[in-house]
């Protein structure tokens, strides 16, 4: 692949590029026909895609749990862009809109959508998954065709790089829900990647009292408190921490789980108060947890998973002003450098959320 | 000891006997002096009580987790009786009242008292609990003083058998409360000894359309489908039986996990359906789970501990007739032979609930 | 009309009888032909047909509110047959079926639909409803095409009779899920009309410890005292009541307000303590509360209207014998005799729920 | 009186002058001993009383509903000082800590104290308050003798002004916590006092997505847009607002009515969507209601009383800057002028938050 390949000046062009995934390890810039606008529908020239954990997952190991690649799909589920053309009616974007695009793309028909809980459709097309088969492609690639529902408009002024960040905020945004109101209430944020750093300013939205954030890095946990914990604590030095939290059976009201490691999890246990609420945002493996101390603080540790409403109140908080998710970029890469962006993201320690450049080359 | 040691027929004698486990496997009956009747308390002329997994865990094991027996305790709080004198003022209950008594007593004064969550007393006086020490000695005695507060008249016509029951079965009532309403809900019961049958009465009063229990043994199922269970499965014969309940992501609104054992809990999280509620009430160890099951599909796995205002509900419900928890009664035994009551309650296939009887020689 | 138009015994005739009501006062049966079975339709062979309030207002009113009649319109909308005929592919009931059939048909595509919230549709297509134009005529009639999914298989052994309850039970039950969990609560219910009747069972059927219900007739709170009330009292006579419940900030944790009358309303509002939720099932007109008391004592006031997924449960609960419906039923009518059905039915101090019987002639 | 007499510069002096009402209309300061500090009480030379709603009731009408004076009582309870003095023991507080002082005294004894719910307390010793006789004496006065635990410190920086302000601000707290989460809502607050333009800063800090705020006066508004309202509508002069917010049933999630205000009440709920939760903070008299609109919408109409654990999160949050309340307070005078103080503060188009200046003279 060359630059010239990229056409980003001339929109309309009807080939784009797709960053593809063949197999662990096997990335690549593919060029394929653009498609077809239907009814409803918009075209968006894309502008940043950030790197998800699952698209590192697809990179490195082909996957997670039972999830795998079978095939070559586009990876991304993190993006906006610019709309430059709008299917006839359409009226709820124009053209020149810079919009956050939502990935998520639930059946509006099953049992599960009619319940009012679209994330767990049972015929979910979220991009870049390869949870069914045929997989759904991504949309890390030059232009996308999609719903005009799926564009949240990003307000002037508000960097298109912040917009791309609009859909993990989404899942923290949906984490916090998931505990009730955070009004008064003690917060411990474990895991501070870009879902934990996310999900400080999500909590500080909800009316958290007070968010303290834990991890093993001190590079993190400086961006932990740029986004607005009011206390850091490097779990890897301060051995001792737990201690000073677990007197009166605990302190935390909420603890937002956003590590997926099972020592996190078990320290959180022993901070938590009575009747405290675990909400387990970060995917793992198997977790051993002490049943006893569940039953004895009758803590409760319940699930989040990806978003709905979410996604338009988060572009709205960014919008708005209302969260400054700056801190979280750290890097950003030019599509020739896909490969570099990827490697770069998987390392915790040196980068928070890695952008991909659409238009840059 | 010998039975003319005990003295039922005289209640008001100031010598009553105790049932104390002094290291593991050393239990005996020892004769004390009664206590005094202090203002607002009652003496009971004990009849029942029930033997509860902890009585067994510190017969057996001395103790469990973190909590072991340091000196000679009094084990028992599963307790009824006949009010045999009342002190000066007191108006609750009378003289010849049979009683169901609360072995429950949180201080009333500390912070979780205040917040209205009892059951989590940073001051609990629980009865045969070496929670703290010194101890708090238990009910399984010939006489008892106390608070007539914790005393629930029974009616007239009910066995005190089942009021010796109260206790479990507000465990029971609480660990449903903590699902939010079962109106509709599909339940799932998992561990069928005392409190899983009892917990299964507590689903259908709390209005469960369906309850499904799980054991591996044949005689604790069908003492479940007395208990109102609409279906029960042997898990240990039948082994396919979650592939039938886990299509469109599980079938389960609520679980009622009783049996403390890691896999029935993994089981049961394949059957619940999204956004489910686990009630962990049995105890056991550390157990391992699939924290992506979790996220996945947003499960709720919450903890119950003891009671409160259930108790009271608990005679109330067994008073009217509403439940009926004679099925859980398997066994009766005389004071002469609490070894051997011990000994069948520990054998989970052949007794459910063992009951020694204080009147009987 | 006579007898001979009716022609019960051959249900696949391809005319059908139904009872419209043209303007207030005029109800007239006229025969019609039956409408095609679509894809996923069923032919019913009428059975049951109970006349709710709203068919007596329009019938004495032409109609509620703003809801008004404006063209002839087919009423009834709590209804039970058998299946004559099921389109092809149809599984989910057979001929001969007996099945109580559904009212509420939402789009299930609407904003509310999709947030869980189908009894609040956009596009509700309710049986024998105004409240759109044109009308959707109801079900009053004696042969109904209507879709499969409509159809609650009823269980053999249970009168059909009963089976036309399942409408205004669903509504009852979704009353009580409206005020959370009812386990231990002390439940009050005014108004022991049909619903408040049948909410008497709901607030049973979903764990109250105590139900007390109140009325100004002693013929109804008879029925209600039938339904599982511990306590009834006749309000127009014993005008002192609430001064017994008014202690310490008042007695009831939940009100089901089943009258629609302004004086019940602030009655109850003095007995419900601190926190006390009043769920209104009951429809009036402008009522006049104490703002203060609501603010002082934090009452909760909570609309419910109508059901949907109580609908299932409420078939499934009188086919289980877990609810007996029948002291409600006290009048059953030939559709020949339809005014002089509707004409009892609108005599609260005589009838509670009154049948038209299709069948009989 | 003369200037004299207050000694606000000798904090310890045992005489200190406190603003009794007598009788309607009738304010006076008068010169008491001061009360003697026991075990775990304070000092506080005051430096702020704001005035209430209630205070002006007191002061014009001799109370409200049932409330009335029947003897001389020292009036306020928004308040805040300087510790001048502590008991032996006390460590919460330093003396020359700047504090805002809690104005409510649940007895930590009754039944909803110890339900968690001591803003119900049946033995509550509120500040300045008539409901009980002997009324409770309030806190407008030179020198106050209180609970250490009453004290919440305020930060360096921050302005005593608005420390007065934590009382109502708790108010309002506790209010948008009875609306459950309001991450994401869309929030109509109407009635733009004190209550109001607080409680749109309250409903900001708990996540409100949407803040729309009415009244009938530009010069509130502006107040309110201050607090953080996004629109403004006067309503008296834009008559067609709620036919803007109601269409597809309606619009805003949540209403806090902060008016007492009949009018404001039923068209409030006419914007409402399904399923939305008026929250009842402002006291008024009998207000009429639309029951039909109750039940078809299904609207929650709930009370908020006082608070308890808020003022503490008042106090932090005022302290770490996340609400700006300054707008809120227009007016200070010294205590010499207090009859102008009550005065002003009883004209809404001039006046929102009267402060006396107890230092001032």
């Amino acid at each position: 692949m060359t630059t010239n390949e990229l056409d980003e000046g001339r929109p309309l062009r009807p080939r784009c590029l797709c960053l593809m995934i063949n197999a662990p390890g096997d990335l690549q810039w593919v060029e394929q026909d653009r498609a077809e606008m239907g009814p409803g529908q918009v075209l968006v020239t894309m502008a940043y895609g950030g790197i998800c954990g699952s698209d590192l997952h697809y990179f490195h190991d082909g996957g997670f749990g039972t999830v795998r690649i079978k095939r070559p799909m586009t990876l991304g589920h993190e993006v906006a862009g610019t709309v430059a053309a709008v299917a006839p009616g359409v009226t709820s974007v124009e053209v020149g809109d810079r919009v956050a695009i939502n990935p998520s793309r639930p059946c509006a028909a099953c049992k599960y959508c009619l319940e009012g809980l679209p994330n767990q459709c049972l015929d979910m097309r979220f991009y870049g998954s390869a949870m069914r088969d045929p997989h759904i492609d991504g949309a890390f690639r030059t232009q996308l065709v999609c719903d005009a529902v799926q564009c949240e408009v990003v307000a002037p002024g508000v960097p298109l790089e912040l917009a791309a960040l609009a859909e993990p905020f989404s899942v923290c945004l949906h984490g916090v829900s998931r505990a009730g109101s955070l009004l008064g209430k003690r917060v411990l944020v474990s895991g501070c990647g870009p879902i934990g750093t996310l999900a400080i300013a999500a909590a500080r939205v909800h009316g958290a009292a007070e968010v303290v954030a834990v991890d093993v890095t001190d590079a993190t946990l400086a961006i932990a408190r740029a986004m607005g914990a009011d206390l850091t604590i490097n779990v890897a030095t301060d051995t001792d921490w737990a201690g000073r939290y677990s007197a009166d059976k605990g302190t935390f009201d909420v603890m937002l789980e956003c590590s997926g490691n099972n020592a996190a999890l078990r320290a959180g246990m022993e901070v938590m108060r009575p009747r405290g609420v675990i909400v387990q945002l970060g995917l793992g493996g198997d977790v051993t947890i002490s049943q006893n101390m569940v039953v004895a603080k009758e803590l409760t540790i319940c699930g989040s998973f990806r978003f709905h409403a979410e996604f338009a109140l988060a572009v709205r908080l960014i919008n708005e002003g209302r969260v400054d998710l700056r801190p979280v970029v750290t890097h950003r890469f030019p599509i020739t450098q896909a490969r570099e962006a990827f490697d770069l993201a998987s390392d915790r320690r040196q980068a928070m959320k890695v952008l991909l450049d659409f238009a840059a080359a």
